[in-house]
């Protein structure tokens, strides 16, 4: 049976002596705290601390990059266990394991042999033949109390994970964790999207909670952007330091006071158009900066992706069944309102993603590597793979430098892969730079410093960690 | 005079102990049988097995590479014998030769080396000294018998072709390919363009052939789709085991019947907007992916060039003169209609095609990691090159896989290209296969796996060959 | 204190073997003249001959690409002396000192490296340390013969050097060069925007002006074009060999003299929409090609940039601050009037750029792959980079070739950028060539041959200098 490598020289450049360079830059990093200042993992994980039930529900369910592969290849879902609470774990996994080649080349791959090697200490690849005995070691070790999801938090050296919660959140799992004696950081991000979006599911109904929740009326303009004040100033209090929006496009407007109420009198009545819909969210984007220069919360744009294309997946499944595809996004004229009111204040911090590659180098770098406000997320979600992040510093660095990025998001719900993300990136971003000093466009002690600073100092700074 | 060369480790990285793993992959996949399931030779080659008449009739006319390259830089069409019959075959040779340093760089030059040096074992590089002798080597070596369309068919490992008809073709030339005692397997494929776009030339025209040919009212909605029907199946009979459509752009609808009726008497009609055209073409998509999960044709799309871009070459000289110029092409709004109506059969296969690279990774790749009728085709037409492959694989890969794409594809009206483009693809696989295991991303014995998996088993299996 | 390094291997490959080839080639080109067709310095230092003032003056002042990064990271504009003659160039030069390693990994490190080391013989790292010692032996080597303008110039082996300059410029410096006993040629170049783009600030004003210098009456059509070619001869006269047209967006039209003349009469009576504006760019293009084809100058095309994008720091600053952003740009159907009109002429040069690289490989090779009248400018302003140059060879040059390529622009402001920007672009040509050669794409001889061409001959044929 083939043995499981996972290599110490893995990622870095094949050239003997930058190979090199890459292995002392890595030095410099490997074992620095992990700063998540971006996720989706459940907070009740950490406040409840209970044991992970087995290696299906904690490694295959909550990772749609495997189960949407798997998918692809023509194995249904129900197989899996997605919307299925009859199917056996036992097998859902040897779907996997016996479908493991599908991953090859994918960074997939990549995180998971990390999983089986780093923490369950597996040596031997995964296949059909090896899936019942990696099955029952991981569920073996799972049973332990260094396997429960505080432990492994700490082990991994995490210094601060966010997840992301709607503002109809009450955030008690970020309670019971604050108020153990515990010392994790596990914050909170404010993502309003259910409130803001007049197309997202449930949204008339959204808005009668966020009244509720506050005591401001909103069904009026001015209601409404008190709520939004209140459940931000409510975040913050319990960690959040950021927020976060996950709109289709990165549009923009900066309205009047008047444009601005007569719009959200047809969006709080239920009567938006599709186009007020788009006006509604871009004129949020405004309001929403504009608070942040009262409160301080750092704003996350996350723009471009067509949700929940695959509508029978949809009507079957629910959302985050791996039916979320990317689509052409335009920034500059896009931005431009909200820039033009916003994008010279030293005191704002807009993080900037895409799931469009060629805004990198047309847009966003030039963008970034002019205003004060602006900062440039990292290569994200499809991207955040060694040859998306390789192409992302290639393409970005040249015009914003790096001091314009914010250092690696993982963006996951797979808690595990959290420091196989990190590594990942650590690694890719060493092999980079060795590739510039190797060239001589940079010396090695800027490198080891960039090197540092790109994994640790600026994810901190930028996120105000 | 320089000589002409032809390297062992072409194409392989230069790092060396990457292209040592580059050798010993490629060495499982050089002499492999080649599967070309999309192209455009002529049949007739086959059927008649006549000897090819010279060097220029072989290999300078009928390759739109090399004369749009030397018309960019000025040298005029008759010149090479194109539209005009009177062209000295021997000065159309000595032009290509004197302007063969044009070609540096180009993927051209690789295929026409391959084929100088490995068909006609000539020793010096092409240039105005030597174009005299390469012309008559070459056209003493076409006399011979084993410079035949089937010998060389044979000798080059072909084991099966495919080329491309309209269903007006009667395929008599494939009819005497298959009466005689030769086992080449030479196939057709359903391109039905002709008769599915408004704006086709002829296109009224060739509704009434379609009617002759297959008996049914091409008038009428449903007399009009049993024609296709039936060619389908005529096209089945003798071979075919895909369709082909070669569209400006993507777009799918699902109309109702009583819309698609209306929609097709306006055109039939010859009254169809350049808006009904497109919506025409759309829903005939739609309608052909119907056809297939019935009939098991395999279907390949092909959009995104704009065709005869150059319209006064176009009134003197007529389509594929090198002046079809690719355009943005959008698939995700685009393919959601079919792709909500058919996109979770098992049971269908279409196989997507690009020429713009952007779709690679923000498009494609995501749609084919999760629907499982689809499939990627390989870098195709200008892109089917060694930097364009090797964007492909890294494009693609780590969101679709490697079991998402379908191998190689030549697509070539030059015959003698064929051998010579497999052969670059090979090598180019194999040196991204080589990256990933000096990198530490895949073990060796997998890539091996791969390397012949993408040569051979995954166009096989695809294609239904 | 760290020393300034500037290798002499600095940008070739990281292979031993590669960069050997690579180092040969270099010795090809390296002290080869330097062709500056395109630029934006300004000619009076060349009529003066005036000593430079100081290095913030020098080198800080006129190089948006310093002072957008250092702004971009909350630096005032006002504290680098620009809108600011109060400010204090050493406390200028200072800011920038002590920033300098927000230029890691950008193509201004490259640039500036080589003017602190090679120009002004520094040995030491520009820091916060550094700063004053820099600054003064900058200064005093300025105040001496051999750094004058003419000195510098004829230093760096400068053969030409084209600036560009308005209709409405007097050419009064050119003229004076012209008459000194300096034999350094510096060319002007034709950009007609302010007379042709109906929203260039001051248009209505600057047709009367064109009006008063050529005698003709540029508020009818005819004899606005009339004033066109008066100009057009009169630059020519000067030494212009091309014109310069920087449109957002690259669309061409082909009207009728009367749809022609009914649009000048909108636009000259100051009735222009925003459609007519851009339509009335779109037919000068054609208008312009026209002329090229009796007077002969190239014609160059640079769209695509959303100028003054920072609306608040223009109306304090003005123009040229780095708030231009590039937008996506597309070139096939933009082109298709111009091209079906004269883009099979022989005698016409068209020369494109880009700041949208997802055009080079989709659009701009092919339509130069094939048009005997374009030819494709360099990698552009933001691109002008080490990846940006290897992206824009290995995108273009499998389907345009080398040949349809015109060797390297600097299209800089900062003068002693001139000779750094093209010692840069000759190493990433000769590092793009080796790695051809190591992998047997090409043989060295012909390698060599291109070092050269690119280098040289191609951007003194392409410009006709």
């Amino acid at each position: 049976m083939p043995a499981l490598n996972l290599h110490d020289d893995r990622l870095f450049p094949v050239d003997a002596a930058t190979r090199s360079i890459a292995r002392r830059l890595y030095e410099e990093v490997a074992t620095l705290p992990i700063i998540s200042p971006h996720g989706h993992t459940d907070p009740a994980w950490f406040a409840d601390d209970e044991p992970f039930g087995n290696a299906t529900e904690l490694l295959l369910k909550p990772d749609h990059y495997l189960f949407r592969m798997l998918y692809s290849q023509g194995i249904p879902l129900e197989h899996l266990g997605i919307g299925n609470p009859e199917a056996d774990p036992r097998e859902a996994w040897r779907m996997l394991a016996s479908h493991y080649h599908l991953f090859r080349g994918t960074p997939s791959r990549l995180w998971f042999d990390w999983v089986l090697s780093q923490v369950f200490e597996l040596k031997q690849r995964l296949t059909a033949e090896t899936s019942d005995f990696a099955y029952d070691t991981i569920n073996e070790a799972l049973a332990q109390p260094g396997f429960r999801p505080r432990a492994l938090f700490d082990r991994y050296r995490i210094e601060v994970l966010t997840t992301t919660e709607s503002p109809l959140d009450t955030l008690e799992h970020h309670r019971t964790i604050a108020g153990s004696d515990w010392s994790g950081r596990v914050l909170t991000a404010y993502r309003p999207d259910p409130v803001v979006d007049p197309e997202f599911e449930g949204f008339q109904h959204n808005l009668d909670r966020l009244s509720e929740l506050t005591g401001h009326d909103c069904r009026k303009w001015e209601g409404y952007l008190s709520a939004h004040r209140k459940r931000r100033a409510f975040f913050a209090a319990h960690g959040a330091t950021s927020s976060d929006h996950g709109h289709p496009t990165p549009r923009t407007v900066d309205l009047s006071i008047n444009e601005a109420e007569a719009l959200f009198a047809r969006v709080a009545g239920g009567q938006a158009s599709g186009a007020d819909a788009e006006l509604f969210r871009a004129q949020m984007l405004t309001e929403m900066a504009r608070m942040s220069l009262d409160d301080g919360l750092v704003m996350q744009i996350h723009p471009g992706s067509f949700r929940n294309h695959n509508t029978p997946l949809f009507s079957r499944f629910g959302r985050d069944k791996g039916a979320d595809i990317p689509m052409q996004t335009e920034y500059v004229r896009a931005l431009q309102p909200l820039l033009a009111r916003y994008g010279n204040e030293r005191d704002l911090t807009i993080i900037l993603f895409t799931l469009d590659e060629t805004a990198y180098s047309r847009e966003l770098a030039p963008l970034a590597g002019h205003y004060p406000a602006l900062r440039l997320g990292p290569a994200w979600w499809f991207h955040d793979s060694p040859e998306g992040m390789r192409r992302y510093r290639e393409q970005v660095t040249e015009t914003a430098g790096f001091y314009n990025t914010v250092g690696f998001n993982d963006d996951t719900r797979a808690f595990l892969s959290i420091p196989a993300r990190h590594d990942v990136a650590r690694r890719v971003d060493c092999a980079f730079l060795a590739k510039l000093v190797a060239q001589h466009r940079l010396e090695e002690d800027e490198a080891a410093e960039l090197a540092v600073d790109l994994a640790y100092n600026l994810p901190k700074k930028a996120y105000k960690l």
